[in-house]
C-alpha cells in the first residue's frame, strides 16, 4: 500500500513536465489521490475531454425505497473536472409518493430544472421562517439560496425527473432526518434540541438505522 | 413618509464631502436606510468611534421561556461598524435546563467562547451524518463550520454564558423547530418531507405557534 | 418620467419595513430598477416566491436564422431570484445543421446538460491552444471552464436541447464573430488584429450588421 | 444643493435605457456620486472609452518637501474604470534623498515596476519581523504583499520613477508617520503604544502638523 | 528525519480510505505537516470533535515584561480546526499600566470583547489618519477594520481581559515596534523611512533585541 | 528522476522548521514543484527577497516575426513572489507595424501603462458588442476588464513599450488567432463555429503551424 501512494506521488511528477507547470491555470481537474483544500483539490496533471464530462446522470439514480427517490451526484468526488470551477450538478428522480425529503446544501446554492413530471418544491428562509413554495413543471426552473431547508416532492402522477445544478463543486447535502435519526446522537439529547417526543425520536431513529 | 426617505438620500450626500469619496475604503459602516447587497449594506458617509462599538452584549439578554435562553445579536443589523468586515457577534445566555435548539448559521462559521458554566454543544456533519459533540467549561472555545446543523444546552448546574462570533456580517440563524413548525407550511407537507407523525408536528406547531 | 423614478425610490422604501431591514440575508432578490454594483443588483424588498421561479426555458426559444439556433438566457437581467446566489442558467435550441457560434462567458464556467439530440462541443485551452472536445448524447453532461473559447453544434438528426448552468448570476457571452463584424470596428483593425483577409472581413461584417 | 443631488438620480436613471440593465456585466465604472458599497461604487450609466483611460500619472506627480518624493494615486476615486476589476495603479516620483516613508496598502498587494533611476525597497514580514530589501534599477520589479509594512528610497544619483499597481481598486494607503503624529492622537498615548520618547514624538507631531 | 516524513505522507494516505475522499467538503481541518497554500493548509485525514475544541485560551497568558502583556493566539497553527472557516481566536491579558503597542493584522479585521477590566483602544484610519477612540468596559466590543492601525492598553486599575476573534484563520500580527527594531534593518534605514531620530531608533532597537 | 522527486519532497519539508510552520501566512511564495490549486501553488518553505524580485522584464523581449511583437509574462511560473497576492505582470514590446492580436486573459483584468511610443487599444464589450479605442502615449494607463476580447499595436513612428499589471498571479492569454488555427482542430468545425470560409481558415492554419 505504501508503495502505491509513493508511485502515485512519482507519476503525477513525471507526467507533468516542469517547463509548462505553471503557464496557465485555465482548469484544474482533481486529483482526488491528494489531500482536499479549502479551495478544492490540487490539480491532475494529464488531461483529456474526458475530465469535463460525465456521463452517470443519464440514467435514473437508484432509488431508495424508504424516500422512493434518488439524488445522483455529479459533485468533484464523481465529476473532477468541476474542481475549482464553481459549479456541480445532480439528478433527481422522484416516483410517484416519493421525496426528497427537508434537506440544506451549506456551501452553495442550488439551480433546480425540472425535465419531468410534476414537483412541489419550497424553501424556507432563516429569522422570519417565511415559506417559498411553487409547483413546478417540466420546463420551470426554480432556485434556493445557500444554506436555507428545503424540499422537493412528487405531486403528480407519475415519475418526476429534476436536473440541479450548485454554486460550488462540493455543495453538500444534510438531510435533517439523517442529521437527526441516522447517527448515535443520543434520542435524549435529539430530544432536547428538537422538543420532539421521546417515542417519535425513537421510532424514527429505528427506521433510518440510528442508534442510542 | 416619503418626505422622510428623500431627507434621508439628500442628507447622506450633504454630509459626505465630494472630494474625500473616493480616497479610501477602510472600512464601510452600513448605512441601514439603503436597500442592501449582495455584499453588504452601501457605507453610511459620517462615521464615528460609536459605529464601531457595541454595548448590546454586556448584559443579559431576554430569556425565551420556551427554551430557557436568550441568543442576543450583533449582525449588522444591530452593529453596523461590522458591514464588508467578514465578522459579527451575538451572546448566548443559557439558564440551567435551557438549550439553544438545533438550528444553522446559512452564512457563516461560528466561534464560541463559554465565558460561564458548562455547556455541551454538538454539530452534525452532511453525507456521513457524523456527530461531533464537547462539554464546554468557561474559557474554552469550539468553532461550528458553515452551514451544518449544530445546537448548545446548559450542561451544568449554574446559568451559563457564551459569546459567540461569526465569520460574516449577517451569518442568518435557521432554527429548524421554527422553521418546521412556527409559520404556515402545511402539517402535511411537514410530515411529508420529515417523516413526522402528524400528531407531533401538530403538538410543535401548536407550542411554536405555527398555523396549517 | 422623472416622476416615475421617484416614485420607484419611494415606494422601494415604502414597502421595506424598517425594522425587518437587516434581520438577514438569506438571498437579495434583484431590485433591476437600482444601478448594478460589482458584487449584483441591490436587493428588492418585497420577495414572493414567484422571484425564485422562472418559466421562460419552457419552451423552444427563438431561433435565430443566422444559425439555426436559440439562446435564451435566465441571467439575473430575466430572473432577479439568482441576483448574489453564483448561479443562473440558460437553454439551448439548436436546429440541424444549427450552432452556437464560438463564444466564451467572462464571468462564469458553464455546465451543459443535453436533454434531447446530439451536440458536437469543445473547447480550446489558452497558453497550449489544445483543443478539448466531446459528442453528448441526451443525458451527458459537459462543463467549459470560465473564460475559455467555446462552441456547440447540433452533430445528429434532429433539433438538440440543451439545458445550461454557469457559476455566476450574470455570466455574460461574447460571441467571437459579433465582437468582430457587427459593429463598427474599421475593417482595417480587424484585419491588423486577426490577420484575416479584407474580403472575408467585409463578407462577414456584411452578414452580421457591421460597419466600418 | 438638494436639487444637483436629485438630479443626479434623475439623470443617472434616464441614461440608462431600462432594456438593457441587465444584459451583461461586463464592468462596472464607478458612479462616484453614489455610495461605496463593501465590493465598490453603483455602475455608471453611460460609459464610454475615456473611461477606461487614465492620463494623471504621465507627468511628474506633485513633490512633497517633507519626503522629497510623490505618490500619485490611480484609484477608483481618480480613475472610475477599474472599480470592480481588483486592480489600480499608482506613481512614484523620488527625488535625489527623497522617500516613500513606512506604510501599509490595507487593501492590497503592491507591485512596483523601476522605469527610471536606482530605488531601494523593504518590507517586513508579520510575526518573525524579517526584512526582505532589494535595490532595484530601472526595469526592475518588486512585489509586497498585502497590509505589510515597506518603504522605498532613492539610492541613486538622479530622479527614481516608479509605476505601481495594486491588487485592489482601492488599495488604502497608511503612512506610519503620518498616523501617529499627523492627528490628534494625543502624545501620552502614542508614547505607550510605542515606546517613543515624549521629545521624539513631539517634534514629530510638529513637523507633521499633529496636535494633543 | 526523512524516514519520517515520508511516514507522514503514508500515513495520511493509509488514514483516508479512498472512497470517502470526495464525499463532502464540510470542514478541512489543517494538516500542518503539509505545505500551506494561499487558501490554507490541506486537510487533515481523520477527525474528531477535538479538532474543533480549543482549551489554550481558558488561562492566562504568559505575560512579556516589556508590554505588561500577553496576546495568546488561537490561529490555524495552534487551533486547525479553523482552517478554511474564515475565523479564529486569540486572548489578550493585560495587567495595569499593559499595553498591546501599536499594530494591524494584514489578513483580517478583529472583534474584541472585553470580559474583565477596562480597555482604552483605538485605530487609526488610513489617508486621513482619523482617530477612533473607545473606553471599553467589562461587556463592551469594538471591531478593528483589516489592516488598520490599533492599540489596546489597560485603563483601569485592575488586570484587563479580552477575547479576540478574527475574520481570518490567519490574521497575521505585525507590531510597528517590533517590525522597525527587534530586527537588523539598519538604523540608518529606520531613520531614513520613519524621520525618528538617530537617539531614539538606537535607544528601541536595544530594548528590542535589534542590530544594525 | 523518481529518487530527484523524492528528494524535493524531503527537502521542502527539512527546510521547514515544524515550530514555525503556522505562524503566519504574509505570503505563499509558489512551489513550482507541487501541483497548483484551484487557490494557487503551495508554498515554498525558505524564502529570501529574490523571490520578490524580478529582473526578466528589464529587457526587450524575443520579437515574434509574425506579429513584431513580444509578450514577456512575469506570472506566477516565472515570478513566484506572486503566487496568492493577486497580481502579476508582463512587458509588451511592439514594433513598428507590430500588433499583439486579438485575446482574453480569462482569469484577470489588465492594466497597461505605455512607457514608450504609441498604441492603439481596444477592446469589445460582450452582449452589445460595443468597441472601447484609444490611442495611448507614454505615461498613459488603460484597463481591459476580465475576460473581453482586446487588442494592442502600434500606431507610431518608433518601437512601443507597455509594462502591463493584471488581477491574477496567473491570468492566461488566450489569442483567438492560436485558438483557431495554431492547433488540430479540424477546419471544417472551425468554419462550422466562425462562418469563416475554407480558403481563409487554411491559408491561416498553415501560416501559423495547425493541422487538420
Amino acid at each position: 500500500m505504501a508503495k502505491m501512494v509513493l508511485l502515485c506521488v512519482l507519476v503525477s511528477f513525471l507526467l507533468m513536465p516542469l517547463a509548462s507547470l505553471a503557464l496557465t491555470q485555465d482548469f484544474c481537474v482533481a486529483d482526488l489521490t491528494c489531500s482536499d483544500t479549502p479551495a478544492g483539490y490540487p490539480c491532475k496533471s494529464s488531461v483529456t475531454a474526458n475530465d469535463f464530462y460525465f456521463h452517470g446522470l443519464a440514467g435514473q439514480g437508484k432509488i431508495n425505497p424508504l424516500i422512493k427517490a434518488a439524488v445522483t451526484p455529479a459533485f468533484v468526488g464523481q465529476f473532477p473536472g468541476v474542481n475549482g470551477l464553481g459549479i456541480s450538478a445532480a439528478r433527481l428522480d422522484i416516483e410517484v409518493g416519493g421525496v426528497v425529503p427537508l434537506h440544506t446544501h451549506p456551501a452553495g446554492s442550488e439551480l433546480l430544472f425540472v425535465t419531468q413530471g410534476t414537483v412541489a418544491a419550497g424553501f424556507i428562509s432563516s429569522g422570519s421562517n417565511t415559506v417559498y413554495t411553487k409547483t413546478l413543471y417540466a420546463g420551470d426552473i426554480m432556485v434556493f439560496p445557500q444554506g436555507l431547508l428545503h424540499y422537493q416532492y412528487n405531486a403528480g402522477t407519475g415519475a418526476a425527473v429534476g436536473l440541479v445544478a450548485f454554486s460550488s463543486p462540493n455543495p453538500g447535502l444534510q438531510i435533517t432526518d439523517f442529521a437527526l435519526f441516522a447517527n448515535n446522537l443520543p434520542s435524549a439529547v435529539v430530544e432536547k434540541v428538537t422538543f420532539l417526543d421521546d417515542a417519535q425520536v425513537k421510532k424514527l431513529k429505528s427506521v433510518l438505522g440510528g442508534s442510542g
